[in-house]
């Protein structure tokens, strides 16, 4: 079986890898920021990507859509290929803020097991969003609802928000941006993000007593040499 | 009397045909989202325009206002023409982020009955304004305040954030945008908004019983019929 | 000892000449709209600096740092600069969203004393930012982090979010904005919008009790010179 | 039969009343800026909208088109509405920069007698519409091309980047902008055009010979009269 | 040897496999419109790119660079790395307008035998650029220069202006906009494209003959169902 | 007589002192990126800011003007303090694209001696500023005129588009963007621009002539020092 292009359209993948659940698991536990360091400092989408309301949180494995301007049809497509513990990420063939999704679509992604949306297009249905505890990622919210007219694909590679996502990837959202795991590396992404967050822990504690990072990092000798001057 | 041209600058009209309160109520009911589909998806300002808190939410008459770029003084001559149950909807001959409108004005036009504003404009003093529950929608916050010289006009047809307003068409405003009715049309958007959402409540259940939308709405044969290849 | 000019690279100021701590104890109690007001309607730094959460409130003398795009070195040189009742103000050589500050660096201007950060770029941590109440107004949110390589300045005068700020200066931030005041005139600053404020509460009792805009401000007659028509 | 709604969706009007061809043909000889000022300052377009090549400009009455974003079937249904001495005024549904014109479409245009096309979103065949002298103003380029599945409408009102056209208003489009005359005053303003443009004339010669404006305009009393003050 | 991550920091590949040059120079052949619709519709980069001047075209095998934010020095490291028939495409960590290339590096890259660069960022020297004759699209044009201190990388797989690039992959561009032709299927996207061109030629010569397009491409009966109506 | 703050209103200095005109019209002869550079990487307005004409060059001492949204009042003011070499530099207090400019007053801007404008803000009569060869670099191109109604100021310290313009310092615009030289160094930096300029004649022959980038500047090493890998 041929692999599909990025962005080709007129595909639905049923078969997709997904990352390890464990692993997966274990990702959920950490925030985008401490994620994309674990991973060398790479995988985040753009900062104009923002969640719907302020303290959401998700993580899950990728179901991918890729919708065409003003049309929401692939999304019902989408449903279906949805397990427990997946997360939907949405993009878009061009840019366009339409609301290709609202509490309808929302109710649907819930019952089959959706941790939340990370879409580069619009929402709607905010508030109801909300009151079911859905959490959504978007580039704009537009009460401007969508048609159902032209294909698109789901469960192909895709760019969202200038970030590749391959359907299994795990996906990790929060407050501070949305950053994306391939498959193949989540588990060692996990113990790498474990062991960053345990030095924190420390710095944290010795920041906090008054400690300097000037000093706590030795940065002293090398901003000297680098040149820096202090004046009075 | 001569009609007034969409944006002439120095008129005030005084007697304007407000759309009918019945209706208004009922249209107060549902949300942007809804109105815009149940009137042949049009009406809709455009996605910029933010409510200041979320979870707002406004259903008035509108009383329009023409203003020039940082200037504010036609917002005193507003004030005058608003009766309870309107909202007053502001656009600005050009784009300028100044902040027309704070605590003062919106005392005053709560006190005339205002539900309400919309402003192609910045606003201030937003942390009173919370307090106070009057909901702005508004295209920047800016703590920056505006003088009072030059003329625009009041209750003359404006455009709003890409959007007509006729003075007395009906102006809904929540979480997902801000929709008009224009007055005429008001009764009859408002029985189809009706239909509309108790087709919703119907749908929702379903969907949350775990039907797919690709069953409910019978999208699998136009699906194959527009190509939609499924691999595995 | 030379000035350093603006946005001049490598220096660190020491001996900085802060506003007078009860000047900047009165401007703290006033909003950046009336500060911006009662100084000539001057200061105010550009409306796309929101707070990283609603609400938040800062005021305090300025500590000022230059960044380098992609580079957060300098936020730890400022660190050891900050003295209780300081605020930072980091300025960034270009436009870079990147997230120059989390709760690390928080834990640490916390520590020393800072009542917040004004950064013309991008911060993360946003939840934990919010959990131990440390104020931040900022252009942009990202989990992208950044590196520690070159050489900025630390309390030299800055242009940061179009607005000069000389080490030292107060700055006032809120909902609705940041406003800078010199150092040498906070004083008198905060005298006039002590006036302003006074003023206002009159205005408002009025205006809540129906009196008209048009009315109290005398506005009839200059709208009439100016030319406004009233039509039925 | 009923009138149509701004931004209906599904309707061709076919007998649009045109503005007299006499002033139409006036009216082509003054730049947009004039235009706007000779109708009392409105009319005008946002200045997002750009001419593709420099050095355009264009004067027709106008067909409307309502397109759906990212689909491109009305441009075809309008190509058969125009007549010589049109111009073409596209409007989107939502923004959307998709290509939905290029050069084959232009040809089909040209060959109707349209004079130009204004259009709130993307086109492509940049070089060779330049090599046609087809001029065009638009949102954006794309070379992204569009589907034809949707219906939107032709020779409804329409809103076009921020201002209303009616079908048949004179639209005259140059370097600084896109201004609209209703159809009803097109005589009328090709008249305060022609004033206008005689009295620049003289005052361009008085500036080059060196007279100040300040004179010219008689502006110093008022100026001291505002309070300005001229230091050393 | 293990595959370097997209965005993956510190690497550079020096045997990467260019497309074939008989597909490129055939490719050359065609506007980046023709050859995205002759893909599918995909491939294309985001419309916010322009040539730095109107009327470039370039048509090469990509070396692919990945830069931090306002640092060139993976500019240097790439230069070595360009063969001739090769063209430039540099991504950035980060949304950051320094200007990151200029006729320095112009001067090397065209002995080196480039045919142009594409950059999500900013470049200077515009002048010097187009009197060398050295085609260049970016994000941004600014004067601000750039530091040589942190690693990229040079011929791993990026994301630029929100598509995919894979060494060795062929890209095109023109005042439309810029494509990326897998390296797999240039040939047979080649094929595609002139098939496309040849059909252009006929249609265009029966549209300027005054042919509708709603007759050549037999649009009346789909539009009457799907409820176009006619109106006078 | 007191010094006035930025950005105070009302205020006409009319004694500035000028940068010295040797060195002014030495600075005439660099780019603004060149100029940048000599100054320590200093000085530059925003890249939003750009020439209505490509190829436009100008190098004056300034006259500055702070306007108020949508008033060019200033404008007529700041006229009259014009001499010979002097370049304007308009400030605006918001916000807001209108065309504060036009040809009647570059009419008599040229007649009073001015290099150019350089304006935070819209400008219109782009093609008559380009027959009388008059260089203008703006924000924004818009046909929307605007009032004279409220006093800015005149010859006041200035933040022009992120940069601090004091009257009297010389500024260089080109294609690349805008740079403000402090009037104290002019002559400083213009032999540093010259000294930079020779450096830069040798290093483009030897590049054109094959040497590489990572050869001439001795990159090999610290590139393997910060830890890049090659790979095949």
């Amino acid at each position: 079986m041929e692999t599909p292009l990025i962005n080709q359209l007129g595909v639905v993948k049923r078969n997709i890898v997904r990352a390890d659940a464990a692993a997966r698991d274990r990702l959920a536990q950490f925030g985008s920021a401490t994620i994309h360091e674990a991973m060398g400092r790479v995988g985040l989408m753009k900062p104009y990507m923002r969640p719907i309301h302020a303290g959401s949180h998700a993580c899950g494995t990728a179901v991918t859509v890729l919708l065409q301007p003003g049309d929401n049809w692939m999304m019902h497509v989408a449903a279906e290929q949805i397990r427990p513990g997946d997360i939907v990420i949405a993009a878009v063939t061009a840019e366009c803020s339409d609301g290709y999704f609202g509490d309808l679509l929302a109710t649907s992604f819930k019952a089959r097991g959706a941790q939340g949306l990370v879409i580069d297009g619009g929402v709607r249905d905010v508030k109801e969003l909300g009151a079911m505890g859905f959490p959504v990622w978007s580039k704009a919210i537009s009460a401007k609802g969508t048609i159902k007219a032209t294909l698109g694909s789901v469960n192909i590679p895709v760019i969202c928000a200038g970030a590749l996502v391959n359907p299994g990837d795990v996906v990790v959202a929060d407050d501070d941006g949305i950053v994306v795991v391939p498959a193949a590396i989540a588990a060692q992404v996990a113990d790498a993000a474990q062991k960053r967050e345990a030095l924190e822990t420390d710095k944290r504690a010795r920041l906090a007593a008054g400690v300097l990072g000037l000093d706590m990092y030795q940065m002293r000798e090398p901003l000297a040499k680098a040149g820096l001057r202090y004046i009075d």
